[in-house]
């Protein structure tokens, strides 16, 4: 096999046992990113030399001084702070700016070894749905060309095309599960404050997390270790999902579903079926019907404070939806958005509960899969309640939709279960890529 | 009037007109500074030069072109960004640390026209009580040296003395509103959300605000306003007290109040009838006697999470109070983190339900007085429980300990009544610091 196809996973062991040196491996990617990205177009930032250079020190680290990411390639999201890149938001005010430190979460992977590789795109400052100019690697030309979704499209598609076993990206709304959907791969949002955002460019305190792609969960689970992403409980291993107990969640926006994501919900209760396990429907309190609302005003209300700096330096620069809401249009009042923000906080116990009854809660990451163009990056509607009720989530990527893109579903734990969701991530993602109907042909 | 002796208020009119000049203004503080300094010890990083190239490049700014702060000096915390100064956080490990972009609430400042001064003290990173070299400039030797509080101390110490008329900080506990009562000024820590902390070093998600240290609240309302804050309804502005209702709060740390806050606290009462108003003790709900251990509960988690970073990076450079959040040495599980945070969420409309029906809540910002010595910034148990709860508070100087220390009380309001909160302010401080008994000697 190609250096560029292993897992982090896979090619730890090999680096450790000296028969893949960091070199070796790095340049196997970049040889894979020179032959394909000049179409996919997923990176702001890229520069070999640099990557290279970093991989020979890495090399050089004796074994006994070696961290657990030695030599894992990592893409970053380009609204990260790295401190040999630059970071530019994909906005016009941050044009080649080059902020010389790293985001907490990058410090913590460097420090474990990590090659940190280059800068993703991403839309701009993770917060609008004008995609950047990556296109979905499972739709090239001369097929119509699709979004990789948003806003952390670059991660999402150079993990896809293995361009990096790894990358980092953000969500907000549905930042890390859409992209995990529209590329085919597994996306992790960890549990709200888990992980310090540090570094990382805020929409939203109430609602932003780091997020992490990867080609299987072995990945997901490393990098979260490294990260101290740990329960109260050490999870027990899902061996096989006989008996393992599922609520599956259609909430609030149901109504949204294509006909890609209505059969790959059904598939999933068969196949879990299939394989010993209890599938519950699950019916939301009706409260939950606020919470599309609730998020769109959360996010307007951190929103409007957030990008006040920006607007100042020169409103110009900034996207019309930026603008509009550092003005407002809406005519939303804080105390609509408190009762958001309050509304919001009362249903975080309440799903907690919820999903404590089941091994993990199954529910749609995206309408349909990934559409048409790249102008556009598609609905994040089947995310943001999660996202503002800091669950964890993960996407489970194993179906299709009828023009044959991938279509994953999300499983949805209790906060602070993000290793018992890995846990049980990694039985059904064996399950769902297995029999789920589709397959990366990259 | 020495130039240093002005408000921001009071000098804005004399650089419009042409009566004083930013260059002359500036000089005069640094005059100030240099002979008051070598004592008080409240500076980080201060470059004369660099100020005054600044402050002539606002000398030639047209009239016609000038922003609303335009030439206001402003000091400014030691763990927020600015992108012409280092920004060390009291850390080895940030030692020479230079990153050159302004955080957000710097940006919007600079746009605006202020003067940005220089960098003032703070314990490390804003988070322990072990206090920086500076002293409270109230009790200079060869009296028993004493600390201005923290973890603002050198911008609480640097606005009692004329060094500046306005300075930023930050409050996880009581870290603007405590520096501000045991400095003798006004100190405000705006509604949880209502001004962007991006650039600013992170403790808690969930309790970091951005501090305003001033001599007068026409300063803190001007700054306000530039950076966005905006209730509601316009407020009406309090002329006199007379009619004004006022709830006194002693809450669930009364036990902790030494003979200066409580003395303190009645004083306020009296001289609130005096003027017209109403005072009403309120006795909060049960469920708030849980706030001191929820703050804790949560500053810890959020803390573990943040100095994750710095730990990995070096934890032989961390104070060990950090490196014990890291290591998590009081046990504490999620579950009993999360009750913690999903608790105070349900106390916050409560709070302003009941801070909605008076103009103010009037409650302790510190046990008492300044402690002696400059080892430890003193103890933030009044201010916690309002930083959870994301309300406005002001520190309102006028009363005085035992030792002729200055001692202010807190105005609390529902969240985001903050314009509301400082015209409130603005009546209560004429008041209590005409007849509080306190004057500042300086």
């Amino acid at each position: 096999m190609e250096p560029y196809r292993l897992t982090a996973t896979q090619s730890l062991p090999l680096i450790q046992d000296a028969k893949l040196s960091v070199e070796n491996y790095a340049r196997s990617l970049l040889s894979r990113i020179e032959s394909r990205d000049p179409t996919v177009q997923a990176w702001a930032y890229l520069n070999p030399e640099q990557v290279l250079e970093q991989a020979r020190q890495l090399d050089r680290v004796p074994i006994d001084q070696r961290g657990p990411l030695h030599g894992v390639p990592i893409g970053v999201k380009d609204v990260i702070y790295t401190k040999d890149m630059p970071t530019e938001h994909n906005s016009p005010l941050y044009k080649d700016s080059n902020v010389p430190v790293d985001a907490a979460s990058i410090a913590i992977l460097r420090a474990a070894g990590a090659l940190i590789f280059g800068k993703t795109t991403t839309t701009e400052f993770a917060s609008v749905t004008i995609g950047p100019k990556t296109i979905n690697p499972h739709s090239l030309p001369p097929n119509s060309i699709r979004t990789p979704g948003g806003s952390s499209s670059g991660s999402g598609a150079a993990v896809a095309d293995f361009h990096v076993p790894l990358a980092l990206g953000t969500q907000t709304g549905g930042s890390t599960i859409r992209p995990g959907s529209f590329n085919g791969i597994y996306a992790f949002k960890p549990t709200w404050g888990a992980v310090s955002r540090e570094g990382q460019k805020v929409y939203s305190l109430t609602l932003d997390t780091l997020g992490i792609f990867a080609r299987g969960v072995g990945d997901l689970k490393l990098v979260a270790g490294v990260l101290g992403i740990k329960d109260d409980q050490k999870p027990r291993k899902a061996e096989s999902l006989k008996g393992e107990k599922f609520g599956l969640v259609k909430g609030p926006v149901w109504g949204l579903a294509g006909p890609g994501t209505i059969n790959a919900m059904e598939k999933a209760r068969c196949l879990l079926q299939a394989h010993g396990a209890i599938v519950e429907d699950v019916e939301l309190p009706p409260e939950f019907d606020n919470m599309p609302d609730w998020h769109a005003k959360i996010m307007a209300a951190d929103g409007r404070t957030t990008f006040l700096s920006e607007y100042r330096m020169d409103k110009n620069k900034l996207q019309d939806f930026l603008v509009n809401q550092v003005e407002n249009i809406n005519g939303w009042t804080h105390a609509q958005e408190i009762a958001a923000f309050d509304g919001v906080a009362t249903l975080r116990p309440v799903i907690d509960d919820i999903a404590n009854r089941y091994s993990a809660l199954l529910t749609p990451s995206v309408p349909d899969e990934a559409p048409e163009g790249t102008l556009r990056t598609g609905s994040a509607a089947f995310n943001g309640m999660w996202t503002a009720l800091h669950t964890p989530v993960v996407n489970i990527p194993g179906f299709q939709g009828t023009n044959g893109m991938p279509i994953g579903l999300s499983l949805v734990a209790a906060r602070f279960h993000d290793e018992h969701l890995l846990s049980v991530a990694e039985a059904v993602g064996a399950v769902f890529e297995a029999e789920g109907g589709w397959k990366s042909a990259l």
